[in-house]
């Protein structure tokens, strides 16, 4: 090409202040001279490049100048991000080429098995940003199910374990745990953490924010300490504490998975391959060496038949023996919520009446992290097998957890808002009397959210009644606390419709399982 | 919900002149009320209310008050033109559930069979616009290479066609063709239609504009006549004439054809299922009772070997027979490019010189013009079995398809620009000698495409040479032509890199096979 031809494709780069999330969007006027002589088509991908760099975006075509201008290349946020680029600088857009990687995306869909090379191809594009939504989704669906043998499954978590950095703390023992999710109130992390770093044995723990539940750890731990920290902050906070309890953030471990999420969540694939591969390489990549699974099974749990926790617990045990990860799996009740508050500000009131040795602490919410945190400790090669328990209720009743809870909070920063209950509340009734047979758990993640929660701290829904109680007709289920009244009356309208709650005379409460 | 909760709910609708192609984009100001209120998160979906009208949108997320102001929603022209509303209105927002239907999916992802009913609700869902890009991707996906048997096909044409209006043009003969594609200058349908019609059989064919490839009919057809007529117009023309070259526009037929295409193209997900269930709900659709299929088959079409051919023919009759649809499927020859031009206005030149009975005509698009009008006149019951060929000849011979095409043309209206060749070209050399044995029909189509067609109708690609000639080192295989010096330089990067032309001295032509 001569000068004249490079000057006729250059364009001013400007930055979009619209947050396309996960999706790089590029936007150009539809009178832009490339625009017009490419042929570039709406929703088509083209290549940016400024300066060397270059990413992938989707194209929107643009009719009005105050978005874009003929002689300007707008990106929205992420785009713009990810380029590292001024505005104002000149940008050069061609069409892009579907990401090489989507030819043995094909042919999984054409029901082929990949290589080792072939998904680290793919999660090296992914991390790129070289798939569009649509193309993230083809990958999902086709490695979905039971698209994925064990072997793919090690073969994809060793490929998203290699994309992206991985930490090494030198230690023998580094622990982490992880529940599988889908019941609210279940803040086990926040007792386990102080409990077993109390007893002194490393957990680098990081939390998430809640994506569609009612509150993640991150969310519930912000009432009390900042948890958005500096990796270097983080780094000797851990080292110093033995845990933390702040948000993993956007972190450069394993970050295939964090892309994937975006679209896996709204299309609701369950797919029992991705799961155990991005938890693992998530976990691997923080450099753990020894994690415990929280596995809960319920009627409205994420897995509702023990059938299928046996299966994914083999699922894990298999590929964490061959990524060499000293991995153990529990399955745990998951009938009903964990505690009796769900939503920040009430779960942090039932994990302090926990740790404060309160009569009013629910009791299943402390069995069951005492006995998760007891496994933890006997990851401890000095520590004799059944031992863990008593280690971890001795911690707790001395008060050493909760000394080593203040500690962590004060190293993260305490909050200096104070975070109080949703002012506007209602009371949800039961409708007739009996035993409580069933709670659904999907059904009051719901209520909570539309209440508020987690963006409003106060926001949720406070459990009186539990599996087993026995109710009067008009007696008070559980109540309902909001921030603003339009949340209310979302969360009103629901519980209108359904409580959650069923009763039953004769019928009984489905069966218990331990396996701790 | 009371009257100040209702209030809290109500945004003004604002147009954004952003151009999301077929996926609806909402736009919030992140200060906006109800977006903190609600928790949304960027490409979560959102359901908009106006006016007793909704539709579903992915929500981005606002920094500018220039393009979106915290009491407003913007909707991007597409979902605003859906929305049927004015700008200034009360919307109201709420997050959207994902479509029902996305549970077949989800069962059809998991390898199940899905019913009549069942495909129907999702036809009826991606029509109204509920899917996302990234559902269709799942639905294309788990519905693509084997996931669907023929019995499915069916089920899915059914329902597409149920999906949206079906004409009905009250005649025992409606003939209508289809070429499944990528055979470059492959522009038959402007030979066939005016000889068909010149018989008297109505054949009220539209045709679509390119895509991906360098010219698609409408864009060829525009060189010499207006394609985008009112339907009524339309509707008269095809009464009065038999038959018709316009633009088949977004119709009202089988529409959820066209929302799927954009998103399976650019995933390039081969769908055998797929593909007939749209060709055919499209053509039954638009009231066709006879349609012939042109399947090109060689080494760069879009059907390479003569098995898949045979399996598509036979998936077509199944669901044809079933369907009541008189359908014939021909396997053509696909090893290169049709006639000499590639691109609106050589194509054109072509279509005319075998109308005008111009010894320049190339012999192989006239030849195949006239077995597939042979093969469509014998649709005629008037008609002796064998005899259509020779009748298109003779319509052809003796000048009514010329005849026939200038009272199309002046019934569209005839075109009052001029386009000519763009005025820049260069020439593709053999850089040895030797019997061209290959030609490869995706490279030349990138090629013509990378010239500036099909949107610069003047640009393209002219063979000089095809399949089984000999040349001289040297000697020119083919001329590109372009309109802008940007366009000359792309076109001519990818031609240094390979000229798309096979020589060999030793190795014989593909064969070669017909099945008229």
């Amino acid at each position: 090409m001569n000068a004249d031809d490079e000057n006729q494709g250059r364009l001013k780069l400007r930055r979009i202040a619209i947050d396309t999330y996960r999706e790089n969007v590029a936007y150009l006027h539809r009178s832009c001279s490339i625009y017009r002589a490419e042929g570039f088509q709406a929703l088509a991908k083209v290549r940016v490049f400024c300066d060397g760099q270059q990413i992938e975006a989707v194209l929107n075509v643009v009719d009005d100048e105050r978005i874009v201008a003929p002689d300007e290349l707008g990106l929205s946020e992420q785009a713009f991000a990810q380029l590292c680029a001024e505005g104002g600088r000149a940008v050069r857009v061609a069409q892009a080429e579907p990401p090489e990687s989507m030819e043995a995306v094909r042919r999984k869909i054409g029901g082929e098995r990949l290589t080792g090379e072939e998904y680290r191809a793919i999660t090296s594009d992914i991390a790129h940003n070289r798939y569009s939504k649509m193309e993230m989704a083809a990958f999902l669906v086709a490695t979905g199910q039971n698209g994925l043998d064990r072997d793919e499954v090690l073969l994809l978590t060793q490929a998203m374990l290699d994309t992206g950095v991985r930490l090494d703390w030198n230690e023998p023992v580094v622990a982490d745990k992880h529940c599988i999710g889908g019941i609210p109130g279940n803040r086990t992390s926040m007792l386990i953490v102080p409990i077993v770093a109390a007893h002194g044995t490393l957990i680098p723990k990081t939390s998430s924010r809640a994506i569609t539940s009612p509150a993640g750890t991150a969310d519930t731990m912000e009432v009390l300490a900042r948890i958005e920290l500096m990796p270097d902050v983080l780094d000797r906070l851990i080292r110093t504490e033995r845990g933390c309890l702040a948000w993993g953030g956007t972190t450069r471990l394993a970050p295939v998975d964090d892309i994937l999420i975006s679209v896996e969540r709204p299309l609701g694939i369950d797919s029992q391959g991705q799961l155990v591969a991005s938890i693992l390489a998530k976990k691997l990549a923080a450099g753990a060496t020894h994690l415990l699974l929280d596995i809960p099974v319920g009627p409205s749990a994420k897995v509702r038949h023990m059938r299928d926790a046996m299966r994914l617990r083999k699922l894990f045990e298999y590929v964490g023996d061959r990524m060499n990860l000293h991995l153990e799996a529990v399955i745990t009740d998951g009938r009903q919520p964990v505690g009796r508050g769900i939503g920040p500000v009430l779960e942090v009131r039932d994990i302090m009446y926990v740790l404060e040795n309160d009569p009013r602490a629910p009791v299943d919410l402390r069995e069951k992290s005492l006995r998760l945190a007891g496994r933890i400790i006997e990851f401890d090669p000095d520590v004799r097998g059944g031992h863990g328990y008593a280690i971890a209720r001795e911690i707790l009743e001395s008060g050493r957890a909760l000394e080593k809870m203040r500690r962590i909070i004060k190293a993260q920063g305490a909050q200096d808002k104070e975070f109080g209950l949703g002012a506007l509340s209602f009371d949800v009734l039961a409708d007739e009397g009996g035993m409580v047979v069933a709670i659904d758990n999907l059904h009051l993640a719901r209520v909570a959210r539309l209440a508020g929660a987690p963006i409003s701290k106060g926001a949720g829904v406070d459990l009186l009644r539990k599996l087993g109680d026995t109710v009067d007709r008009g007696e008070v289920l559980y109540r309902v606390y909001a921030a603003y009244p339009a949340n209310l009356g979302f969360a009103r309208d629901l519980t209108t419709r359904r409580s959650g709650f069923l009763m039953g005379e004769n019928e009984r409460v489905p069966g218990y399982f331990v396996d701790y």
